[in-house]
């Protein structure tokens, strides 16, 4: 078998539909994208829905699958963003997402981000990460981004199934949620009650810790409450590295990325210059990309300001974004190797005029040694929708792939 | 329902890459196939992946789903094997892959093929054939192609979860191995004990055979042992035909094809002039296509040599191949009744570059009887990319068929 390796390249959020402000073109049309269109013309195309056609997916599941997991397998939001900030999630443990919050003397949540609090919640993090609140069971407490933190349960007859402590009202003013269990089991009423006694403990120790105090001194909001929602019982899964038998990276600034990137068993490679927005370092991820290729079988490289301006219905900013990602895809082509294919992706639509994921599919593209090259000059929405590949499952894409660089296994003989 | 026939033409493997030899075409874009492009233009084209994108498969599963299966039917290449050579195999046999090998007097594999021994193999076999090991088990050998033979074990209580005899290394020169019992039930255990005492008894009796005598004596290596691999218990399949309640032919020359075809319920038609390579009979075959449809409702006809071209990587081979095939097609075509279909498929793709089967999908074509013409002109892998049956699995494909020849269950009324 020939020796092959492939670099996929995602545009988080590509997908869009005609805007108005764009004369009607998609802003992947709109833009000015030579690389990717050279890269179309060399190439075979197609359209791909991650899941199905019609179903939108976040994020986190959009690269699950582009990294070679199923739908099932996918483990919850939570498990995916504490190995994106560097938790070790064990199968068992019970992840939360949470916010910082600031509530009053009744339990009314003043803020569910507390003052969208930016600064040492690493501090105030420390200070309930390792609470004891029951014999056996460990907590772990780290922040994310901003006002972002994860926690986990992990315990013997623990339950993912209780409700969020998080009102998540459109505006706050709410009381927090005791949280309750959400089936008959003994697990769950267990699981309630520790986090329930959790919440009560944490807030007593936020509401007297010095940064908050300085905080109440400065006039801002204190975080002194902890809203947890999203509870998810982390599964078992198998890398996909270790099921495929290659060695991979992966290139991203966003957490969420990285995260889905570690679980599959790719290097999670990250630079403070990878912003998650349109002043991204594209040489710098072009640059890694090509010395990972160099070592590794398969690197992922992702960009995520097309799908950031989507969401702020910008459709000349994420047109520029896009013209970002064709820089980065140009200084990749201009030194990939030949027995490397290039494969373009985006984890889902984010089209501007609504402002988040969509159901309908993304354009694809496979560049390299060998390919069946279709008779498609640009790569886009529409272009793609009649190209060579036919309309994919992200399944059928990131397998097709895998075919490629012959990793799948034949059936019969 | 209008009563409507179908031909199936299968070109093995032809499915290819561009190949820089042949000016970046493909071998079946490359080779001159005017009969083939007549029915592209005529008919109806598309894509085919036999189980689904990037999987490869063998030409066993690849004629299991063109015959009509679902991958997850089948039963094992030994089943395959046996039938195709004539053996009757019953649900619940165990069946084996065996070479005819030569050991050493300490159970060295002096040479796994014994010497590629191909005279009398049927002389040695009869030896074997209905040896008695115990009481309730029946003991059928029969020789297959070259060195090659099959064995089934017949009785109650057997299991198929056992090691293989032969250690298959790459270089003889080691011990074949004592068959083990690979799961802990008893009927693994038994049938591994079965199976070594029939090794080691029909060891004996053909050290002492007449005919490995007589190669002893001409400096050949005897056929005195008998390499064991891939046990598989047969499972109970419904044949095609009686599910459909059609009747049908399989015109081929390769054992593998005959097998699988017998498995559904079709007749195999053959001929020592059907080679299995690029001086095949493609007059004959033509000819007992268009006899054999007068009678039936489903002919497969199916030519071997693309793969074996493709395995060689031999590019211009592969074309001249792709030509034989598109000889055989415009045979079929001339004297083709009005009311038949003429499908043409192939069971995966062989490319030359890789030497390997490959999980890119095949050309499809159907042309006949009120056929939806689209526009696509002739019959590649590039062009059948953009055709108007779109990506089929190999299941939809065949069911496309069946449904055309009006032997589709209404669902609903």
């Amino acid at each position: 078998m020939l020796k092959r390796k492939v670099i996929m390249a995602i545009a988080d959020g590509l997908g869009d539909r005609p805007h108005p402000l764009l004369e009607y073109k998609t802003p992947l049309e709109y833009a000015q994208t030579p690389n990717l269109d050279r890269l179309a013309s060399e190439g075979i195309t197609g359209m791909m829905n991650p899941i199905s056609s019609g179903i939108p997916v976040g994020t986190d599941m959009g690269h699950l699958i582009l990294f070679g997991y199923q739908p099932h397998h996918y483990p919850g939001r939570g498990p995916i963003e504490a190995i994106g900030i560097g938790m070790q999630v064990e199968p068992g443990d019970i992840v939360f997402r949470c916010n910082f919050a600031t509530v009053d003397e009744n339990g009314i949540v003043v803020d569910r981000r507390a003052g969208r609090i930016r600064e040492k919640t690493d501090e105030i993090a420390e200070a309930i990460n390792g609470i004891e609140i029951e014999d056996g069971i460990e907590v772990f407490f780290k922040p994310a981004t901003e006002h972002r933190a994860v926690l986990i349960l992990r315990g013997n007859g623990l339950s993912d199934k209780i409700s969020d402590s998080d009102p998540k009202a459109p505006h706050d003013g709410k009381p927090y949620h005791q949280v309750e269990p959400m089936d008959a089991s003994k697990e769950a009423a267990r699981t309630a009650t520790i986090l329930n006694m959790l919440l009560k403990k944490s807030h007593a120790i936020l509401s007297s810790h010095p940064i908050n105090m300085k905080r109440n001194a400065e006039g801002k909001l204190p975080a002194n409450f902890i809203l947890t929602r999203g509870a998810g019982k982390m599964v078992k899964l198998e890398p996909i590295v270790q099921q495929l038998k290659v060695k991979g990276s992966c290139i991203a600034g966003e957490s969420t990325v990285l995260g889905v990137a570690q679980l599959a068993g790719f290097k999670p490679i990250t630079d403070s210059s990878m912003t998650g927005n349109i002043d991204t370092n594209v040489e710098l991820k072009a640059r890694l990309a090509l010395e990972e290729i160099a070592k590794q079988d398969m690197v992922y490289v992702h960009i995520k300001a097309p799908d950031v301006k989507g969401h702020d219905n910008e459709p000349f900013e994420k047109a520029k974004a896009i013209e970002l990602f064709d820089q980065m895809v140009g200084l990749i082509v201009q030194d990939l190797p030949e027995n490397v294919y290039l494969a373009l992706a985006a984890d889902h639509s984010t089209p501007c005029e609504v402002g988040e994921h969509t159901g309908e599919p993304v354009p694809i593209l496979i560049h390299g040694p060998g390919i069946r090259r279709d008779r498609i000059m640009q790569y886009s929405e529409l272009d793609c929708a009649h190209g060579g590949l036919g309309h994919l499952t992200g399944n059928e894409f990131i397998r097709t792939l895998h075919g490629l660089i012959g990793v799948v296994k034949k059936q019969g003989n």
